[in-house]
């Protein structure tokens, strides 16, 4: 998961771009950049760390320009290291690039191995220098021709944004895996944004005006706006970012997430209703769909389980055991709310199920006669090969256990989750709108390419 | 505001005061401290920022011993210099003392002219090391007698956790203005701890035993717990704790601040009706009154603002006019979800309103057709002097307004607070239970004791 | 050893400050402080860590204002702690204070009993604090007044510049042990510094006036300049200044560190000639006595030893053993010029020995025939009690053995000191102009007060 | 300038490197860096700042491995930015590789509009990154063979220091423009140590066994060291290494660099003699060049200017004049010792004049009668291009004037340069021992490629 935002066109650019990051904070907290470009001059600034962290005045003075781009990271392909961090930047034929990424292609491992055995060296070893490697072996004179062949080449998930010869490209790969928006500030039709969510957009005064076409490479700049695309393949758009990533007030190729999760809750509840005095949701992205499963089940809605919202970068943990401590740091039941009452729990996913069993200990703790735990999305059997950041399918509990035998392993009296069709119905999914289910469904739409591993130096930068 | 904590007689001592800071964290977001107490030696790391970012494994395994205190600082009395950072400590007669205080105390000013004039200097302009001075100049052979003695000059709200000769000392002041409670850790008898809130319990496994009392000195060392108590005035609890300070899922002297909210929002359901389509909160402090809002008039409960939790130290405003930013960076309406629709707005407080005008106009921007803000408290009119930092009365538009000019001067249709007496019906006052309620009904316990302003040298550390 | 600083009277004065502090770098690396004086407020920046590294353009703005003071520290009393960082600061009856100290009380411990047992708390554990603790309970209303009182009570080494009620105040024991030298910028009458060597006034074109008087207290500040006099008592300079501590541009009380360096060599080649092929220094310190004992003697002079000067603040050894290694991060012989030659090795003084020790063993590695070590100073049998970091009698090499026993404990051909008269002369001692000979002679001119230890809680800042 | 190292088959190798660093500190103050190899993974430390300061015990902690090369840097070509601190790394069809390199290539521009062209990418602005890139682009399976034909396109001044395929490599170029040793730790003859001087050995008790030639490429790992030479070419060495770059207690190419500088100073005095009472270097570089003056004329020989060391980073001029600050920040004459007198002032090099005309100004203010300027090299009248940071033609004083309007220049009242001849006679040059004295004579080995400047993008990081 990460985040990506660009602004064209305005004096205060790079200060847009720092806004932006910051409502997209969600998508990747561990390192955020920003590059700015002034004339002939890229200004980079890039850290480990949050988004207001980073950003102070003093950086951001330093950040010239009408146009910039910003990146968060929440790491997933190559390691959490500086030189990772985005928006990646490098030199070639034309000059200095800028590119954000977010996404994981599933034959850069391939493409690494050809490019070094054509001569490449790499800085950095993340998948999106591949593909400004490749776009440096392109010497078409134009950057939309360059970069149509340098992707031609690369299989799996991109919704990129770039400055290239003193212009905003944005490029969302042909299947769409991951969103990205295309907006205008408001009173300034000239002053173009793109970012993976509309959120970004209210923070900084913008309208949204279309979604980013799945296979559409957009180049703002000089005087047009030239938009291209490569042929289309069927649409895949991560239902999981309905179901949990983006912001609930964000909307998703003109798809509301709030509404879906209400939706979500409210199917939830037709398909597995519970005989029960309470619902409650583990918070933050279980809430909306909680509300929708109580507003549908004509159950009282509570907030059960309050949130500590503080959780910081380092945390040390008491030797001596404390039950189910890593979830407490987190979240505490209120104490008396529960107690005697039979619970609906409702949450976004269930992966390893350690929290999940966690969570059951704890309202068990608390006094509840009966938990059962309704989840707003079908079991995840198999890992994502397209940026989210999935256990092996070893981890996965659904991948080998009944949702009763689930329930056994998690000590609640019952988990029940929303069916694949149900959660399409939630998000509007029908006729083209088709999304990619993989992680649920087993079928993949691209299959990653995997090199066996070459036994050579590697390098850690401390 | 601030938070408290202190443990006696565990290993972890420092790790689990770090745990209740990060619980008490919503309590003050500047600074935090932890002084721990191993053989003759107090150990301490103060530092500006949040508990999880100060508190590396290092530092903490810097603090040994089994005896430790906690603070975590918002700024009321005093600057926010490195030299206020709390635990406060300092050499005297008896060696090394530690202090952590939450509250203000109204007689600082006074008290710190006198000692001046008797030769004392000062090293912080805290009005806790008044108390180290006063305690400084007794000479009774008893810790007990000592402080007795000196606290007997001081008047004001003190919710205090100490370290002096090897013991864990508890003390709250004769009104009770701001929470303190006792706990043990769970199969370890022997091993108490205090803190503001029981929130700070539930993280680390500990069991809340009962409240300091108000006029409580509590001495938790040698061999024995010893507890004397100060001659009892009228019991004056911040009654602003329940509205929105501490976190829902604490208790205060037994009362469940969940609990209390929820009958604040169905109170002021009562108390203020309206004939309207959905209730949302201002999150987060809002959302539980709002809950019961809903619950008791039967309208749809709805998440309709998000709060974006990431919201750090640093922020650069746009130039240019982006309207409403600052509440923005935290605040932003999910689209669609209110367009013409009757909206009330549930809120804990109005201090001076600008931030009620900012949200009334967001909602305005998101289409909703009526905007009634529903306050969960009365108007505060004046300020407070124990420990919350409220503005000059002048700022206070309630002091100024009446609701309907408020409404008016925020733009929604109308304004309604919840009566003095619904809130305190709400908290469960009555007999000896009874509050402060000095900001809105100007009845104060306690007047502060300022000193003409003289014309002297201050300092401040870059 | 400290440095000190001061300027009044000058739109730039943090910036002079800094810049005098550079130049008196040498007398302690481990920390710097500077407080300025803008109105009614003292702004502060105090470190840990080299002048040039603290005073960032960005902290020397925020020292505003036409007064100020300033600090070098090399750790003597108190410890290695950010609470002791000189200029000290405290609050009193008057307002703020700020004082910077060179030099040791010797009746510190005892005065600090008797303060707290007047119910006196303490912020650091430096000394100093004790002068201002002692300046806090005088009323009288004249500052003047006040300080001669707090002083009477203090015993030991203490040249100081303080600011206090808007003046600058420059201070030296009766027995003038530390320097402290009066200047004025060129061509700016009105503009006063003060320093503890004049090689800070060449640095800011600043000219030397006088020196501060043994006894005197100058207050600078107002429409006037105010001297007073303590009743003299026995002058007692530190000759230790002019053997190593001082720079040699500086000039202490009218005479040239330079000149008296070389008379010191020349005598000692009087004193202690040898029949050797030529003479080196161990530098920086002893290369002025080498020129004047190869002047004397008649011997080639040659740099022999290169010393290293980025030797910085963390240094880890190679755990297999590398010989004499301590040295060697600061000296290295150069290869060949003494293969074969009898060598003369000028130092100033040997403490213990041991790095004594490690440069003969080194020049014996480098083919040196004969190594005769030639020291500017007499033994030193005793501790000092007045400023400098001299181990125990126990520790001190001159102390328990004569200059054979030492030449064989240190693998020399012979060792020589310069006599007690020989160094007197060397400096122009005469008539009234008598110095601290106590660390050689164990004639001390004042004696430390020790307490017992007490058993009490110490305080520790991680 | 730059200062190189690297050690082969040591459990120490990183603290090893450290030291070897601290002892070439004065070949570059602005960044140090650290690779070592363990196994198949490459450990990376890099910073802005003085190794010292950089090389805490918990980074040395994280470079484990018997191998590794380090790198201080004093910035000639790239910018003073973090991505091009050395060594630098990349990865490339065989793994990881890491390279140090001193000096400068003369077609390093062309070479990369060539590489570009062929699609490849820059991470750095360094011409060392062209190498790396060389090396990439050659498939040969002997990384000997790969490094021969990827030098054979370089020309220019290159004495390396690698890692690649677990192997320590040493390599020179075929001119040898910059010295390059080889040793091996003593008792230890199968740890080999590489560094630019000799004075790194001594820190480490290594010793010297040979300089690597020029031409040579030296492969130290798995069972064998195998040396292989490049057709060789008129070697030229810089001959200013001699003059000022290197320790006077370096030898290079088996010439001491103090013998050397007493020679120049003695031949300086045979060419240039002045009937005056006093010589005076300018330290530290003059030093030595000034005593072989002394000796030679017979003049008393005086530390006339102190030299300050702790000169750091950041240094903030007062605004109003003081006169010559920058070089008073570092130097200071004796009060007194020059009064009157006639001083011969012997410096390594004029080159701007400007430092000349304020230390000129600075003895005429200390009272100095007449002063004869004396520089121990020939007046330099062009750039250097192989790693020296020398300012435009235009800029040096030499190449526009004639001693004696230099003279006039800068205030003296003599200059005099020691001719080419003596210079080359000084450090034994004869037979095949030819420098390089291109700046001085203009007979350039080698002529810089220059690309017409292209209008790209460029990058800056913040």
């Amino acid at each position: 998961m990460c985040g990506v935002f660009g602004i064209f066109n305005h004096p205060e650019a790079a200060n847009l771009s720092y806004l932006g990051l910051h409502a997209l904070q969600h998508r990747g907290q561990e390192s955020a950049g920003v590059v700015s470009c002034d004339k002939d001059t890229l200004h980079a600034v890039r850290k480990m760390g949050l988004v207001s962290d980073i950003f102070t005045e003093r950086r951001l003075a330093r950040l010239p320009g009408k146009l910039a781009i910003g990146h968060v990271r929440y790491t997933t392909s190559g390691g959490s290291l500086p030189k990772n961090i985005q928006p990646l930047t490098a030199e070639y034929r034309e000059g200095a690039v800028a590119i954000a990424h977010n996404g994981n292609l599933v034959n850069a491992e391939q493409l690494r191995v050809e490019l070094e055995a054509d001569g490449a060296i790499f800085a950095s070893n993340s998948d999106t220098e591949v593909i400004i490697q490749l776009l440096a072996r392109r010497n078409d004179p134009d950057i939309v021709t360059r970069l149509r062949s340098a992707l031609s080449r690369v299989r799996g998930a991109y919704s990129l944004v770039m400055i290239a010869d003193g212009k905003l490209i944005a490029v969302r790969d042909p299947h769409g895996f991951r969103p990205l928006v295309l907006g205008r500030m408001k009173g300034q039709p000239d002053t173009y944004v793109v970012a993976s969510e509309t959120c970004a957009f209210d923070l900084i005064a913008a309208e949204r005006i279309r979604d980013i076409e799945p296979g559409e490479i957009l180049v703002i700049g000089g005087d047009e706006i030239r938009s291209v695309m490569v042929p289309r393949v069927a649409r895949r758009a991560c239902i999981f970012e309905h179901v949990y990533f983006a912001r609930p007030d964000s909307s998703l190729d003109d798809v509301s997430v709030y509404n879906a999760r209400i939706k979500m809750g409210r199917q939830l509840a037709l398909e597995s209703p519970v005989d029960a005095d309470v619902v409650i949701p583990v918070p933050d992205s279980g809430v909306v769909a909680a509300m929708g499963y109580a507003h549908q089940s004509g159950l009282p809605f509570e907030m059960g389980l309050i949130r500590n919202h503080y959780v910081g970068r380092t945390f040390i943990e008491p030797k001596d055991s404390i039950r189910h401590f890593g979830v407490k740091l987190k979240l505490n039941p209120v104490p008396g709310l529960l107690t005697g009452k039979r619970v609906v729990v409702v949450d976004d996913s269930i992966v390893r199920g350690t929290t999940s069993n966690k969570i059951v200990k704890m309202l068990r703790d608390a006094g509840a006669a009966e938990i059962h735990v309704r989840v707003s999305s079908p079991p995840i059997n198999g890992p994502c090969f397209y940026g989210i950041d999935t256990p092996n399918r070893d981890e996965l509990v659904a991948s080998r256990k009944s949702p009763d035998e689930v329930a056994k392993a998690i000590g609640a009296d019952s988990v029940a989750h929303l069916s694949a069709e149900g959660l399409l119905a939630s998000v509007g999914a029908g006729g083209d709108e088709t999304y990619c289910t993989a992680c649920f469904t087993g079928e993949y739409p691209l299959r990653i390419t995997r090199q066996p591993p070459r036994r050579q130096l590697r390098l850690v930068e401390v």
